[in-house]
């Protein structure tokens, strides 16, 4: 494994009107830029990427993100949230419940 | 999980004359739309996904992309190798030696 948590965050911008929402360019490039700076501050980079993704087909329940191995996606994804999912889940190994989607 | 496997394939395209490699739009989406086409055919669309990511900070080795839950990285992937991958490795579960990266 190359990476110990490899963090894809979405990052699917829709046209306008479009029928299905989507997680956003600018929202997902600011979460991404926080978790990078968050990561490289606990001087992590080696063993824990975050980077930007395409759809991750769960657009109803975006801003969206997807920590592997651990297969634990994320929902509603707020700046504010970042630090905590750095520190609980990246770090600490604890999923953070109250933000975990799951679609089923 | 929600995806029983969960293929991130790069499609990062750097400026030509760029000091780095990068695995190409061209490439990459082609790769995608080629997993897609077969994943689709053999009716397993709900339980895989294949999609194209940002770069995977393994630009020497690319076109690149990576399978999880299981973190295996592949490397200079080429369209013919892609119904190995999927018939091998994302159906048959047996990870496709020949096309591994191992960056240690």
């Amino acid at each position: 494994m190359i990476y110990s948590k490899h963090v894809f965050i979405c990052t699917n911008q829709r046209p306008e009107g479009a029928a299905k929402p989507s997680c956003g360019e600018t929202h997902g490039m600011a979460l991404v830029t926080e978790f990078k700076k968050l990561i490289k501050e606990k001087g992590l980079s080696i063993e824990i990427r975050a980077q930007k993704t395409g759809c991750l087909d769960v657009c109803d329940f975006g801003p969206a993100l997807v920590v592997y191995p651990d297969g634990v996606f994320y929902q509603n994804v707020q700046l504010a949230d970042v630090a905590e999912i750095v520190n609980e889940h990246l770090v600490g190994n604890k999923v953070v419940q109250r933000l975990v989607l799951d679609k089923k």
